[in-house]
């Protein structure tokens, strides 16, 4: 069941409608972790911060049962730092600010009490950083789940399409699947996509939920409806957590197994998306996530009778 | 079970990335009877035809059981014209022609046969007209099923809003239910316009599904990943068409009995959209239909073992 994270930890300065926030601790490996942290103990963390990350933070993941002794952190540099202004429907967004600081020439190391793990999650990272993260493990992992984005589809789809074929499972979104593939159905995609390596691929639509797909299969997981989406900072990488955590808490990775695995992942996320940043993970109970995901359960629930 | 569907029936010319037709049948209650024609017989067409009607489609309409007592037949006038190009998403398009022809002062006539039909669906039609076939219906039928579009909500809103008022079931899509609410949040958007009268509001997604909210509880139906949509015209018609077909044919007017109802329209729309306008509602077989239901069970199953 051991897990191991990667990813950026950084800072995020995010304007919604709802507000906007000042510098606040973001990153794919933080939400993961976090995420991740509600169904598996300990959680692996391997990322790079710089002397001016909060220390605050580094302790909750600790009290959490995260590790940072892959953490690195650089003391006379700076944490990477993003900052985005999201739009009226919440789907959209632009970036005010990248400063990619401690990220620029970030080289992960593995600590020796890393190594072995049966589960990894590489969270979106140049693809080349990535692929060294799997060339640094002793062994490969029972499973490799890989987020990416279209940045690097724009700027290095050969390295990129390199560490896809390595991978066992893809996480993307919709319009990452149409501009990876170059086709429009969905469908055509994932076959496309799975050609390239995967044997899973989840297609993420936000708000409209998530497909799985392998082989000639296909599975749907709806997003919960919600009465406000406060800030979808941070959803899709929560998403990832509670989806690589349910599967290294079960062992499961069939088919089957990673069915539950989305639906605990999306009910994750809709937790996420109810306040700014992290605050809203910080601090669950396990009787809110299982009445959470029961509400996944109610919402797709029909007996039918054929016609 | 007797059932009554009221609506335009038109001529289309269509044009998506895959090819273009020449004037072909179509209008709401076209896609609607069809569709509904494979759960319950007869289905009571209310329409108005112009002379230049195809009478090949009437012959195909009697065919399979759907009574044309209630189209009047204007022989010195055309019928409703409606052309438009969608874009290479599919899920946009834009207007070329519209021609209201017979449309424009259409008074529905109710046969005495249609009286005291338990089930109305009301296809998108002016609300004014809507309504007269409400006040000529000697007695209120079980269940009233009405749908809209944007058009109405841009024109005529109090009109529309005093017609809503005295249905059980509204179905529009998204941005049409954040249109007449006025509220972005698909959940708030629901309570708003539950609290004009219906008590179930249906909200379809398109190729992302649809909701169904009744007082505090919603249920997601998603939409089949499909190959190829081919042309999505009456989609959301043969959506409605299966849904208030199968409530007749069942009768099960519970929020569970429309559960069961979405997902078989759901199934019929994924048909329509595999051919150019109503070439794929022709002539269905029952196998096929139940298959395809089967489909979007598979689609949304799973075992939830809570974490």
């Amino acid at each position: 069941m051991s897990l191991v994270v990667v990813g950026s930890m950084a800072f995020d300065a995010l304007e919604t409608p709802f507000g906007k926030t000042d510098k606040i601790v973001g990153g794919a490996a933080t939400y993961i972790s976090l995420s991740a942290s509600y169904f598996v103990k300990p959680v692996n963390v391997v990322s790079v911060v710089g002397g001016d990350f909060d220390q605050d933070h580094i302790n909750l993941m600790h009290q959490r049962n995260i590790s940072t002794e892959g953490v690195q952190v650089k003391e006379n540099e700076k944490s990477f730092f993003w900052s985005g202004r999201y739009f009226n429907d919440m789907n959209s967004r632009e970036t005010l600010v990248t400063e990619l600081n401690v990220l620029g020439d970030f080289d992960p190391i593995i600590p020796e009490s890393y190594q072995n793990c049966e589960y990894l999650m590489l969270g979106n990272l140049a693809p080349q950083v990535q692929r060294t993260v799997l060339e640094r493990l002793n062994n490969r992992p029972k499973l490799i789940v890989m987020d990416t984005m279209n940045f690097w589809m724009d700027i290095a789809m050969d390295e990129l399409q390199k560490t896809i074929g390595m991978v066992d499972v893809l996480s993307i979104n919709d319009e990452e699947a149409r501009q990876l593939s170059g086709e429009y159905s969905l469908v055509k995609a994932a076959r496309k996509i799975m050609a390239m390596g995967p044997k899973f691929l989840i297609i993420k639509k936000g708000e409209h939920g998530a497909l799985l797909f392998h082989e000639d299969k296909v599975f749907f997981a709806p997003a919960l409806p919600l009465e406000e989406v406060f800030d979808p900072t941070g959803a899709g990488d929560t998403f990832a957590g509670g989806f690589i955590g349910y599967i290294a808490k079960t062992g499961d990775i069939s088919f089957d197994g990673m069915k539950r695995a989305i639906i605990h992942g999306s009910a994750m996320a809709s937790f996420c998306v109810e306040k700014f940043g992290t605050e809203r993970l910080k601090n669950l109970g396990q009787q809110e996530i299982d009445q959470r995901v029961q509400q996944f359960v109610n919402l797709v629930a029909f007996d039918t009778v054929l016609s």
